[in-house]
C-alpha cells in the first residue's frame, strides 16, 4: 500500500458544532498531507464509551488493510488512563485505554498493544484537556506514514475492557437486553444470530419485548404491514425489533437496557 | 477522467450516530480505494423519500461528469422493491426504486435504467435489512471502476416515480404549497420562478401565506428590515418566503404542505 | 505545494439536511476536481457569525500552508455587504465581510484583503440568496488552482470586525464572560490563560460562576470526582469551567454571556 493513500477513520463524541474535529484533522494533515479521512461518527452520545465500541465493532474490520481508526471518547483525559495504539489483524486503533476498543478485541484475539510513551510523536505543548489533538491525532498521522508501531511506546500486556452483558440461554429460551437503539428507533438486542438459529428454529417460540409479543422472526422489516412490529436478524448479526415505517423505541416505549426474552413453547403433550 | 478519481456522493437517512454510513464507505474503499466521497446528507428525515429526491434534484447535476450518486432512503429494504442503477446524462444514480429519483428524472428525460440483478457485484451474504451495505455500495464502487452499466443487470422500462403536487395557475393567479422548509425556517414553495415571471410581473399581486400578506417579490432576504417577512425567488428556482434574520416557519406558524397563493390584483376599472 | 492537493475547509451554518453544502462542493469540484475538502462545521447556530469566528480562530492556523478556508454564515446575502478574499500569513479565507474573520485577524496582523469584484470567477447567473454557491465556492476553487489573489478584485483597506468583550482586569481580580458553551456543556470564558497566569498564581483566589465557587484551577477535568465542577485552562487557551463526566451548562444553569469572576483573596493582615 502506498503510504500516501492511507485512510484514517475518526470516531468521537465531539459533535459537529465545535472546532475539535477540525483541530485533529489539521494536525494530521500537517504531518501527512495525503492522508484520507473517513468520519465514522462524531455524534456519539457525550462520554458514551460503549456507543463508540459498538460502532467500531460493526465497521472497523470492513476497511482496507492498514486503515487507522482514531477513536476519542475520553472523559478521563488528563487522568492516569493510558493513551494506546493497538494493531488487531491488519487494522490499527489509536485512542484512550478506557474500554473503547473492548468490542473489537472481543472479535479478534490476535493483537499488538502499545502504550504511547514516545512523546517525540506528540504535539507540544500537550494540553491536559485535549489529547485528541495533542497525542492521538499526531500519533495516527505518524502511523500513516509507515513508522513501525513499536516506535510509539512500550508493549502493554492487556487493555481495559468492558463487555456487553451476555444473554442468558437455557432450556426455557434466551434472555437478553436492548444494547442499542438506532436512528430509526430500531431496537437492537445483545442476542446474536447464532443463539437464535440454534434454538428458535427447532420449535415454536414467543419473543417478549415491552408489552409486545412476536411469534416469528421475519425476513425483512417490510414483511409486516406499515406500523406493525417485526423481529428480524439485523445487519449487525443481532436479534432486532422494529416497526415497519415507524419508530419501535417510541411506539413500544422501550429504552436501552430493556429486557427481551425469547421463550420456547413446549409442545402440548 | 481517471477512474481512480471518481466521485461517489451519498444521500441517506442513516443519521450520524450509527455505523451504517461507515459500513457503506468501508465496502466501497475495499473495492475501489481511490474513490472520493462527498456526503450530500445523512440527516434527511427517516424514511422521507421525497426529501431525498429534493436534495438530489437541487444538486446532482452540478457535479462533474461521471459522478455516482449513491442514495439510500429505503424503508422497503428486503421487500419486492427493485434495486436500480440509472444513468441520466453524465451522472449515475444507485439506490432503491421507490421514488427517490423522481425529481432528477423529472429534470432530465434521456436516461438508461438498469434493474440490479448481477449478484456477482454484491457483497455476500446479502442481508435483508441493509442493502445499502450489501448491494448499493458495492455496485456504486464497481461502477466507479469503469464497469459498463449494462453488466449490472437488465434494462428496466420505467421507474417508480412520485411527483410534487403541481401548482395550479389560472387567470386569478397561482395556487401552490410549501414543499420544503430548510434549516433557517425558509419556506420553499412548489411554485417555480417561470410561473411567477410570466404572471407576476405584469400587474400588481398579493402573496398569501399563513396569516401574512406580501405585496412584492424582493431581490434578497436583506431587502427588508430585521424580523420582517420577505418573498424571494430562491436559489432552488422556487418562490420562497423567509424572515430576514429570523425563522419564517416558526414566526409565521407555517408547516410543510401549507398553501401559498399569489393572487393577481385586477386594475380598478 | 502541488495545486492539485489543495485543501478547502468549509465553515457554515447550512446544517446537514439541505443541499446547500453539496451545491458548493459540486461547484468547486467542477472547477478543481482534485481539491480536498475538510468540513470544519456546518452546524453552527443559524446566522451566528461569532460562532463561526470562534471556530476559525481555534483551528484555521493549524492547517498546512496554502489551505483555503471557505466560510459562509451570511444573513446579509444579497445586501451591500462585500464578498471578500483575505490572505493571513499562509492561509486564505473566502466569505462575506460581516465579521466572520474578526478573530483570525485578531490573531495575525499581517494580511492582504481583497474585495471580490472580478465576476469572471463567479458562477452565472449569480443568485441573490446563495452567494456560497455562486461567488464564494467558485472563487475558493479558482484560488486552489493557483490564480494570484490580486486577480479576484481590488484591495480593501479594512474589514468589518467585531471583538469579543474583553475581560476586565484590575487589582481585585479578573471579570469575564462565558463566550462559548461546547457540546459537553463546558463553559469557555473569554479570560485568556495569560491573564490567569499573571495573576492567579501569586495568591489565593476564588472563581465565581453561577452559584458555584471554585478555589483552584485544576490540571484536567478528571482532577475532581465524577459530577463535581472543575476549572481548567482549556485547549483553546481560555479559562473553562466543566463538570467531570457531566454537563456544566445544565448543572450550573449557566448560559452564554454569563459573568465569571476570579477574585484575588487578600492575605489576612
Amino acid at each position: 500500500m502506498n503510504s500516501e493513500s492511507r485512510i484514517i477513520t475518526m470516531t468521537t463524541d465531539f459533535g459537529s458544532q465545535d472546532y475539535y474535529v477540525s483541530a485533529m484533522k489539521a494536525v494530521i494533515l500537517g504531518i501527512n498531507p495525503s492522508v484520507r479521512f473517513v468520519d465514522i461518527s462524531h455524534d456519539l452520545p457525550p462520554q458514551d464509551i460503549m456507543a463508540g465500541a459498538w460502532v467500531l465493532k460493526n465497521t472497523a474490520f470492513l476497511y482496507p488493510p492498514g486503515t487507522i481508526h482514531l477513536a476519542v471518547i475520553d472523559p478521563g483525559v488528563g487522568s492516569s488512563r493510558k493513551p494506546i495504539l493497538v494493531q488487531i489483524q491488519d487494522q490499527y486503533f489509536v485512542g484512550p485505554d478506557n474500554g473503547l476498543f473492548s468490542l473489537v478485541l472481543d472479535k479478534k484475539e490476535s493483537c499488538r498493544m502499545i502504550e504511547l510513551t514516545a512523546d517525540t510523536y506528540w504535539r507540544k505543548p500537550v494540553s491536559n484537556t485535549f489529547h485528541g489533538r495533542d497525542i492521538f491525532a499526531p500519533v495516527a498521522a505518524h502511523v500513516s506514514t509507515g513508522i513501525p508501531i513499536s516506535n510509539f511506546g512500550r508493549p502493554l500486556p492487556e487493555l481495559t475492557t468492558y463487555r456487553w452483558a451476555k444473554p442468558i440461554s437455557d432450556e426455557e429460551g434466551v434472555q437478553g437486553w436492548i444494547a442499542h437503539i438506532d436512528r430509526y428507533g430500531n431496537l437492537i438486542s445483545n442476542i446474536p444470530e447464532k443463539l437464535i438459529k440454534n434454538r428458535g428454529n427447532q420449535q415454536e417460540f414467543k419473543i417478549y419485548i415491552g408489552n409486545t409479543i412476536l411469534k416469528t422472526i421475519s425476513k425483512s422489516y417490510a414483511s409486516v404491514p406499515d406500523g406493525e412490529p417485526v423481529a428480524v436478524l439485523g445487519s449487525s448479526g443481532m436479534l432486532e425489533v422494529a416497526i415497519y415505517k415507524g419508530n419501535a423505541a417510541e411506539m413500544l416505549g422501550v429504552e436501552k437496557g430493556a429486557p427481551v426474552s425469547l421463550i420456547l413453547q413446549k409442545p402440548v403433550s
